[in-house]
């Protein structure tokens, strides 16, 4: 034996590459100044002011620790959930509470349930907890629900992992749909449902499912439509057995104190949601219409940001992709043939999709020259 | 089987109960006000005005993830540290590193080793991950790293927990002779050295250790000498197989932007660093003096808190703290006996001291009579 750390199978097995590189590293890495940030879904039209104002009255108490109960984040959030304290824990970022979810449920060898291109850092924590992936293909650039659940009946899934509205494509499924598909859902097979960008979607989207049905943990967030996401506030909610056991293992003292206060802030302000979702609509336009101009579609989308359709294959969407970057402009795309013959463009300001105007077609050509 | 989550016997097995009520939470319970709050180390000094400064200036770009990769933070840290960026990995406080390096090297059934009394936070990660914990008692008030090392040996640990200076004692380890113990850690046990505490303890208590020696990984935080504690920044440096390791499995946006630019802030200024370890030490022999004023003594301490000794066994020392609490002020106090005669008292303002002064000798009387 040498000195120094000795690290379970597990741990050594897992891959050393850093899969999450921000677009900060990209520019150090590129040394291409990103001027429209329109790649992590943000939301560029910022919280409520009422948010920044919470955050900057905090700013003075931050040598506090916060309430590591979030009391009073948890009161709002009860009334509007009808729900009691005991069906929502907090964590940093949904990112925060999935990794919880699969710590809480999964043994190395179990068996969990996603779909093949649907968000990697669940999938990054259920690889980490040793679970096994079981993955499902996307159907007409939608999860599936009906092939999810029965892929979970067939391997005894712990969890069976669904977005709605999903990302990256932008698709959604009715609410109604997913509360009858909960029949077809195997027992002891949990449906973690990310509703990380349910604000920005049509009336009916969000199921009414009982906070008490011991099937389903919904997730949710202010990084997106409250738009802090570099306050890392996201939550969990369900039933409270579930929701409970979150406190034998979680890291109580995990939040920022002001962005817990800006949360409640941005929670109560109505009003500014609102005003986020009708700029967020006329961003979408905005990109469908840049794409029409440049002879690409859009897919539908029940969030704040618009699935491009580059109309080629993934190597095609990947050269756009790197092209926009030279030019200055940060976006994604999915990972999975053929979701990934399109690009993933965020809702931005009208400076932002100015920028993009002016650089898909630049991004287009270049990438027709590189293919051919 | 039925509907809803199956936790594995471990999770199922953990205590239900919560382990860390915050001050709120314990005003909310007792109906008391708590107006000074003594009793979490937090630095009620602050961070320094250039950091309150980087908190309002980042505020406004809140709806933008932080950079994931820590970088501008890293290359100023690194500079201090004497190492790399691949020796340092940031986490949501030190609690947050802590349970990210257990989780790293402890299987179900391996051992670690800590002192019975130390950090709870650390045994508590321990306990969830399935380690089995090996207590060796404190010696005179403070941590007995020969028996530590001993013990580990003995148990063939996976880590052996350190804490210089010590919570929540105050004492501390010289940092040569923690050089030379080094020579006695067991291959395959990692020294886990926390010190958190570390910018308020007298010159020569950091040990002088190559960042690249396999055998140790330290912890620092913003939260105490920084006076950030509701910013949630906290990091790890060591070797870097072990520190890269982290990114396996970590929340890679787990950090809040605005606390990550103001940690920038708070660690370039070192006048203010000054500036706090002196009101600290002022307050350190204030606390002496008030309980001196009342027939108690104090431990030395390398901190900014002061072990108050009560004078009796630890139920008098619980019911002194109980009636501080009644009486305004929160502090805390250690768990084990011979340590629990104590109450541990954070270094406070003038005018939070003036309470303590006034209350202390009502908290003492009234202990003293339920006590009779």
């Amino acid at each position: 034996m040498t000195h120094g750390p000795r690290f379970p199978d597990l741990i050594a097995r897992l891959p050393a590459t850093v899969p999450f590189v921000g677009p900060e590293e990209q520019e150090r890495a590129s040394g291409h100044v990103l001027r429209a940030r329109l790649g992590a879904n943000e939301s560029v039209f910022g919280p409520s002011p009422k948010a920044i104002a919470a955050l900057q009255a905090a700013d003075q108490e931050i040598w506090k620790y916060a309430d590591p109960s979030h009391f009073e984040l948890k009161t709002e959030l009860s009334k509007r959930l009808g729900c009691g304290h005991g069906n929502i824990v907090f964590g940093e970022g949904i990112d925060g509470c999935l990794g919880y979810l699969v710590r809480l449920l999964v043994e190395p060898g179990d068996a969990v349930v996603t779909s093949d291109g649907a968000y990697p850092t669940f999938s990054y924590h259920v690889n980490a907890y040793g679970g096994v992936l079981h993955k499902v293909p996307y159907r007409d650039d939608a999860e599936d629900i009906a092939a999810l659940f029965a892929k979970a009946a067939e391997v005894d899934a712990k969890i069976v992992y669904l977005a709605n509205p999903d990302n990256p494509m932008g698709s959604w499924i009715d609410g109604a749909t997913i509360e009858a598909a909960l029949d077809d859902l195997p027992e002891g097979t949990v449906l973690a449902l990310d509703e990380a960008y349910i604000e920005f979607a049509p009336e009916g989207t969000a199921p009414k499912i009982d906070p008490e049905d011991p099937r389903v943990i919904r997730f949710r967030t202010f990084s997106k439509a409250y738009g802090m996401a570099g306050a890392r506030v996201g939550y969990a909610f369900g039933a409270e057995p579930l929701i409970k056991a979150f406190d034998k293992i979680r890291n109580h003292f995990s939040m920022n104190r002001s962005a817990q206060q800006a949360a409640l802030a941005a929670l109560l302000d109505d009003a500014w949601l609102a005003e986020v979702r009708g700029r967020v609509n006329s961003a979408r336009e905005r990109i469908a219409a840049i794409a029409e101009a440049n002879g690409l579609t859009t897919l539908p989308s029940a969030t704040n940001f618009v699935a491009v359709d580059c109309g080629g294959d993934g190597p095609h969407a990947r050269a756009v992709l790197e092209g926009l970057a030279r030019h200055g402009v940060f976006v994604r795309m999915p990972f999975v043939a053929p979701q990934n013959r399109c690009i993933r463009i965020s809702a931005g300001t009208e400076a932002d999709l100015d920028i993009l105007a002016e650089e898909l077609p630049k991004a287009l050509a270049e990438a027709r020259e590189t293919v051919a």
